[in-house]
């Protein structure tokens, strides 16, 4: 079966892309507190701070950006690298952003170049009000995780993992999807794509249950990076055939992840960074012991202060 | 001429240490505040937070562990280092730090199962206590940076960078010297190997004036790990013929480079671990337009209430 995105449309947009983003390093080996060594993709070291510079760039190297610039909703991360992309670029840009988001990726925002709306509760209020003044102005929408740009972008991080380390195993945290959407079409079940999700934010793991994508409410410490209401429908449509299987962790187990990350390997990380990591360490996922396990740290946007609370 | 470390010592002691230590990654490509893309080799995630793991491992794999255990005196990532290497192995292990260590150290060494004995004003202070407690029990005692273990140790560093990337300049801070000492025995003049102190600890920088090490007084943002009152020995007979050239920077550039690391890589080090990237965004240091430029981040033991209220 064909899927909506192909390690093809993966390579088109890693050439697009590949001179405006990192190369993110692998540390093999990882062994604390994990039943296993692990190999991490540090994905958290990527411009602006996560995956999601991937999808964006791909975005806007793909399309006409309009001289009403760039317009994106985003609970954080999505909103830093299309204001990042944007300036790098050089458009004007717009970022909508719920009231739940952290303010050290609202201060990112606007350091990166971008004007920042602060807007509703939710993700969805921020892609109300992104969606109307997109339709005010013409300016060019770049969505968080169900585009089909969006998802080729990111799944380049699979790409170049691929060449950097050989993995059994990937565990792959999802919030809307477009991450191990991408990741997943580009391995197409040759590696075993595995979802991991807070228990308060189990978007992919209704979705796998119900079969199809279903609104959920989303809370906890990671709400602010994988906070989606609902699964894309792009990654749901990868996910039946190349998506092998789904977790959920709670959120203290999460939090103890962000520790271990910064404790062993003097990695700050945010709670949705360490999400994947944290089904290892909570027992939530037990690999078998030869198994070669591999794990993506996706993200780097954490208030200080609330890190040092923390650790 | 004959260096006192040679290659071959450094190849056996990563024999000796690679199943302990990590391959830390390098990131290629880092563009920002910098005049040219440079390398930079991410030692700041070594276990322990330093490249002093390696030197740590390496003495106490190359001798007999008495009884009474290990001991060592440190201004903190030394100090960490043989806490961790020692428990790891199953020693008791005793460290002497200065009152200048910050409390991240501290702290960290406590964790790591050490009993931490907090002693005098400097390096040297709490030298002289650990040789007296050493001598009253038959202690292990490794030394921070002027020892043939310790230097070849730290030399594993340049090993594995040799197989990672090519550079025809690597840009090194200098402390007490085990690492550059290491690192330019191992590229015995075939890399530029580049010294880069803080201007209020100049160790290395005032001896390659004097022909000879000579005590300094020393202060300053990076102290705690940078702040050795003299050169090591094996260092300044390496660095006669294998460290290029030496360069000196101010605090406000090494608080910079901090910040640039945490801002556009959200990578957290401590001051020390900023300081040769401190000479590129500085100017200090002015590559040619074509040179390879490496740089070591070499430790990552910042107080998160430190940096937080830095950036």
């Amino acid at each position: 079966m064909t899927l909506p995105i192909t390690p093809d449309d993966i390579r088109a947009a890693h050439a697009r892309i590949r001179s405006h983003i990192r190369r993110t390093p692998v540390l093999e080996g990882f062994a604390n507190g994990v039943p296993q060594p692990v190999t991490l993709k540090l994905e958290s070291l990527q411009h602006a701070g996560s995956f999601k510079a991937r999808g964006a760039f791909n975005s806007l190297l793909s399309q006409n950006v309009p001289k009403a610039g760039v317009v994106a909703a985003s609970g954080g991360n999505h909103g830093a690298a299309v204001a990042y992309a944007a300036a790098q670029l050089g458009h004007p840009v717009r970022i909508f952003v719920p009231e739940i988001s952290a303010p050290a990726k609202v201060n990112l925002i606007r350091r990166l170049g971008a004007e920042v709306i602060v807007t509703g509760r939710a993700y969805a209020d921020a892609l109300a009000a992104a969606e109307a003044w997109q339709a005010e102005t013409g300016a060019l929408s770049v969505h968080a995780y169900d585009a089909p740009d969006t998802v080729a972008g990111q799944g380049t991080t699979a790409l170049e993992l691929d060449a950097q380390a050989e993995v059994d195993t990937l565990l792959v945290a999802v919030g809307g999807g477009g991450f191990i959407g991408g990741i997943a079409a580009w391995y197409g079940g040759q590696v075993r794509v595995i979802a991991v999700e807070p228990e308060n934010a189990p978007t992919y793991h209704a979705a796998r249950a119900a079969g199809a994508p279903v609104d959920i409410s989303v809370s906890g410490v990671a709400a602010d990076s994988l906070g989606a209401r609902r699964i894309g429908s792009l990654a749901h449509a990868i996910g039946a055939t190349a998506i092998t299987d789904s977790f959920t962790v709670p959120d203290a187990a999460i939090t103890e992840a962000q520790k271990t990350l910064w404790h062993h390997l003097n990695l700050a990380v945010e709670p949705g960074g360490a999400t994947a990591l944290a089904a290892l360490t909570s027992g939530a996922y037990r690999p078998e012991p030869d198994e070669r396990v591999g794990v993506m740290v996706c993200g780097a946007n954490v208030d200080l202060d609330r890190l040092a609370a923390l650790v």
